[in-house]
């Protein structure tokens, strides 16, 4: 239970937030864009924080691109942001698997897209699954086996709108038949706007997928696990009392930022509402909240 | 943590257990059939038990067929079973829903099978998704939007070889958006013999995916909820001390058994094997333990 105090952002403690922080980490769906369309005043915000010496980083659980992907996009939009700025889940479950030392000689079996195949790659690792087994259907009538690797060593589950039996089935099979198969999950977002017209199911859904047909939990590399942080301070050498968390999910992104020891700002663009906020069911309370993150120009702006 | 007391069915206990035992309540997948095959010695047992007047009747949380269906794939194998003699999940969620008196203007979304669809025709009920939606492609990069009917007041999810990205969206917003729409799980089983070469995903899988994006539980209305034995009392009026349970999962038929007061047969010819019932772990513990269900023809036929 909360006890509801959380702090609109004003000119005051706006001001105050600008001036002691030197990163601002924003997530992106919902933060940044819905879908494939950027939110309102984003690009001049983002213009005006770095006008301001800023350094600004993206952690998004999304991963379904790349960091390549994901500059690009922003390219997209008109906005340039360099890979090195880009921590996305699928990023860091290739990061998570080389920490651990995982033999390239295993293999890696994906449930999930390109983004989380791309990165296994560029880590070294082979992959099987991800888009290549999106349109397998599987006709249980005709009595079938699906034959699986045993040098899979993990199984990498993230959000994927090609979810079919056929994964499910291979990677139940490789969690529970390959000794010490690893399973991870890029995150465990229950919804998400993947599209700028609804929310749809996020990898939380995916992930739940595999839990109930292996009765196992994943280790989680995105936020609110704070994997990722890690990787960001060796980059970017900022205490995280300097840092910033903007996003729009209080079970992540707030969490996230809170568990690293940041500031965090909670916008009301993506999936959380003012009343989910103020629930006093919510426990999660940023530090400060506000409408969207042009809010931020608009207040702090000369 | 069990203490390992649990007997192999023999002469002595197997003789005691027969005497005491009105009706034999089977399990199907892994205890009469493993796919589309029988199990050996499955059709002489049943005759046995028939010609020594004890009543049968299955109990399957296998969600994939109606009770006509059913009665009519005991017929492709040989055996000759009433439909009321046959208790599947998806005859109990349609009697679920009747139970509740839920509205025959309000509509059921199906996650599941052609058998879900039967019986909730059967109930009265009008059903959307089931099969219909089975090859619904969603293309993400196309931005789309799923309008789904404000009058579904119900989501039933079963065991679903074609879950999809469409289903499990139509099924979140049903939940998360029309006030009031319940969530029925036929059953978590989280793997099953669908075929007879190996294990796949069960119920329970598809159950965790709509869990995981709705972030609710469902209720369920299989094994081991209780909620089927209700319509097999009235049925047979059988006292439950009279009935021996007999399943390969511990976790459903073995807990549905005991929750009911029956007593309770393991077979090992499914999904558990011995080490899993010895394992300290494993606390439901049945009454006796054999191999197969035509073990009890060979210790009890004269």
């Amino acid at each position: 239970m909360n006890n509801g105090r959380v702090e609109v952002l004003d000119g005051v403690n706006g001001g105050r937030l600008f001036n002691s922080v030197e990163a601002f980490l924003f997530d992106c769906d919902g933060v940044i864009w819905k879908g494939d369309k950027l939110i309102d005043g984003v690009s001049e915000t983002l213009h005006f924080l770095r006008s301001q010496g800023k350094t600004l980083v993206f952690v998004t659980n999304n991963s379904s691109k790349s960091r390549r992907q994901y500059a690009a996009k922003f390219l997209s939009l008109g906005i340039s942001v360099s890979e090195d700025e880009i921590f996305s889940s699928s990023f860091a479950a290739a990061m998570y698997l080389k920490s651990i030392e995982l033999s390239t000689d295993k293999k890696v079996y994906v449930v999930g897209g390109e983004g989380i195949v791309e990165e296994l790659h560029l880590a070294g690792f082979t992959s099987l699954g991800g888009p290549e087994d999106a349109k397998r259907m599987i006709e249980i009538k005709d009595n079938p086996y699906v034959e699986h690797d045993k040098d899979v060593a993990a199984v990498v589950v993230g959000f994927d709108p090609y979810i079919n039996f056929y994964k499910l089935q291979y990677a139940t099979l490789c969690i529970r038949e390959n000794p010490g198969c690893l399973f991870i999950a890029t995150n465990r977002d229950a919804v998400g706007n993947m599209t700028d017209l609804q929310e749809w199911p996020g990898a939380g859904c995916m992930v739940a997928a595999v839990c109930g047909s292996t009765q196992k939990e994943p280790i989680v590399v995105g936020k609110p696990s704070t994997f990722m942080m890690d990787f960001l301070l060796k980059k970017f050498n900022i205490d995280t009392s300097k840092m910033c968390m903007v996003g729009d999910r209080l079970d992540t992104d707030i969490l996230f930022g809170q568990s690293a020891g940041c500031k965090t700002l909670l916008v009301l663009s993506g999936v959380t509402t003012l009343s989910t906020l103020k629930d006093p069911a919510n426990n999660i309370l940023p530090d400060f909240y506000t409408d969207k993150v042009s809010d931020m120009l608009q207040l702090l702006a000369p």
